[in-house]
């Protein structure tokens, strides 16, 4: 088998075999197939698509292409979610220890962020003391022992995403559908949870920018994990505007703890429970989506779904006096006020803007390098559909950097209000299910 | 300027700017930029094509991605002529002495053979004593003394097109066009000529499998040639069925020499002549393809143009005595006669099957460590078109070695014997002239 001819059967339009596909995958993994030619077939790809058969194949040969998680000593369903990310995008701090609190086991692998804010890793960081790199064993421990644990990827695990996706950012091949699929797919696999759903992001501040493109991806991702052996479920959601009203590190922990006490933004509750109620369903704790969303209510309202999230925090080393004080968090040193310049009704807040002003303020990174500053970036006051009158608050804004007026600027223009009633735009748009 | 944003932008179809050209051309010719960069985007350019400035830049700058053959010291017009290639092409060895005798410049820059037969080089060489390496000066030198000139390229003209050729060889991105045709033509820019006529094969034989792909590709070239300052020219010519009789080294030579003659096969004396006539008017020697033929018949009728060869072949210090007395070339030790199994008349004589036959018996390499025999081959004894009887002798085969047995078997099934009249088909099916 020669890879020239691999490369040049998909350029052709071909639908690659199995045993293609393992010679591509696991020749790049050991080194013997030269960059070059995997970032020919990636662009080859790009243009020519993957069949389901092929797509599923790959993912599979990428899953097994390093270690896998063997989770087999924690007892009972465990489920997995994973969302594509987006703008204030805090869902697995609430949503896992709300779902962990109606007794299903969530063994959960997150990831760090680059762009806009820090990803659930850095958020969790931002709590002293909170350590996310643990063992194999100790993670099984912890979901044993209190049925949750929310911790970093260990760096055996799919090998070959990590070639690809460094070979995929420097050569145009990101933006593959099939490519995309079988990059987050094989992570979610060798992760080891029996049921995964995904949250799947949509509008200027995701990746995928329209719906439609969304929906395929989630789609062909739910195909993968089924053909796979995993109940794999997906909710496609809206990344018009930011998710709930904080976008920063320590900021979003809070929001996180209102929404464990019942008093979160709207939209951010709306989505955790109903991400939560088909966990609750795929974990087959419930049998519909009314009664998981009951169940989630009453895990808020008895404390225990906040009480969860204080034992992740407590068995990974955090200091819990945060949790219990929110207040403690500490605060930056620049507080700077967005007011609304007219009166109307607020028909978008960019995403992306208020993602790259956040950024800009210290709240994310632009290279690996970078630190990230915990207390910076913005809460909103207002979400599309508000009406604001003139001198209203539209957000605040948290930065240790003084050199933030060009910031200023651009998040004011992020909001966009207008004279004609807006309504308020839903969160959740789609249900897959399969 | 980075290489990512050069790449996804003709992968979405973008038209390149020439700083992004010479940036990509140059940074990777000084290996700044990496191998897996360059195939991505040579992938996408299959895909996406480039438009004729584009194509003109970048053989341009490939042109210049190292020295450029000076031969202005070579009075006069200088007209090169360049073949894409086909089974029994041994134009340049009878076409080159022709428009010599007519007085024009002939410096002609060839190459070696990959695949069915050697090329114009290996050719030559088959001449005991022949060398085709010489200096520059030396080159144009023999250019100015006797007109003529057939020599090898040397190491240090488009080493772009090297890097390039070799990267594109591996990663499927061999059949594109623009890069074909970039390919070609910065070589023969590159050889300083200021004529240049290409002759663009097409059929099973040639690299271009379909007459309207070569012609896009003939357009191209002349366009380029033409924008950056050459008269450049075209004949779309078949390679359905080999050229001329002879398909073999030394065997190719001696058929040059019964064409420098006068009596060569009928459809490589007409490819001769028309194309020698096109030199002949590009060289402003003549007004008209008619009075170029009638010009290029006289100097085979009084053996001037068999005197030019001989010119040659002294020049570059080869033994003479062979071209004056060709049977002193070796002949392999086994001959095999191919008869017809039926009546009928020739249908097809498949050009890939005989070229790749001739390769095995010998007379062709199928890696550049291979050596060539330069007496194995195939003479051809009936053309397309021709009447056969049964036990008719079709081809004579010629070959060193000893297990020829299936070879023979695909010989023979390489020609087709209808009942039908068969038309004899045309040689040169256009002639492009801008």
């Amino acid at each position: 088998m020669r890879m020239v001819d691999i490369i040049t059967k998909k350029r052709d339009g071909g639908e690659l075999t199995d045993q293609e596909i393992t010679f591509f995958v696991n020749g790049y993994v050991e080194g013997k197939i030269p960059d070059y030619q995997v970032s020919a077939l990636l662009m080859a790809i790009l243009f020519k698509g993957m069949s389901r058969r092929e797509i599923v194949t790959l993912t599979d040969r990428m899953e097994h292409s390093g270690d896998v998680m063997d989770l087999s000593s924690i007892k009972g369903i465990k489920v997995d979610k994973h969302s594509t990310g987006g703008v204030g995008d805090k869902t697995s701090l609430a949503l896992g220890p709300m779902v962990a609190a109606c007794g299903v086991k969530v063994a959960k692998m997150s990831g760090r962020g680059l762009g806009h804010t820090g990803g659930t890793l850095d958020k969790l960081e931002s709590i002293p003391g909170l350590n996310v790199y643990v063992s194999e064993e100790k993670f099984a421990e912890e979901v044993n022992k209190i049925g949750l644990a929310i911790v970093g990827q260990t760096g055996s695990l799919v090998p070959a995403d990590k070639k690809l996706y460094a070979l995929r950012d420097v050569t145009g091949t990101v933006e593959s559908t099939p490519l995309i699929a079988s990059s987050v797919m094989s992570k979610k696999l060798a992760s080891g949870s029996d049921c995964i759903l995904l949250d799947v992001k949509f509008g200027n501040g995701a990746f995928m920018k329209n719906a439609e493109k969304a929906e395929e991806l989630a789609h062909i991702m739910c195909d993968i994990g089924n053909d796979l052996g995993r109940d794999t479920r997906a909710v496609l959601t809206d990344m018009e505007q930011p998710l709930g009203l904080a976008v920063g590190n320590s900021l979003e922990v809070k929001e996180a703890i209102d929404t464990l006490k019942g008093h979160g933004p709207k939209d951010f509750e709306e989505l955790c429970l109903r991400s939560g109620a088909i966990m609750l369903e795929q974990a087959k704790v419930v049998k519909s989506e009314e009664e998981g969303i009951k169940m989630l209510k009453g895990v808020i309202a008895d404390g225990s779904a906040f009480e969860k999230f204080r034992q992740l925090v407590i068995e990974q080393g955090g200091d819990v006096s945060y949790i219990d004080h929110p207040e403690k968090f500490e605060v930056s040193k620049n507080i700077i006020e967005v007011k609304a310049s007219k009166d109307g009704y607020v028909k978008r807040i960019v995403a992306l803007e208020i993602g790259e002003s956040a950024m800009r303020l210290g709240a994310g990174r632009e290279t690996f390098d970078d630190v990230i500053d915990m207390s910076a970036g913005i809460v909103l006051n207002k979400k599309v559909g508000s009406k604001v009158s003139k001198g209203d608050l539209l957000c605040t804004v948290y930065t240790n950097k003084e050199d933030y007026a060009e910031i200023i600027k651009d998040i004011e223009k992020a909001f966009v209000i207008v004279d004609e009633f807006v309504p308020v735009p839903p969160t959740v748009h789609a249900y897959i299910h399969k």
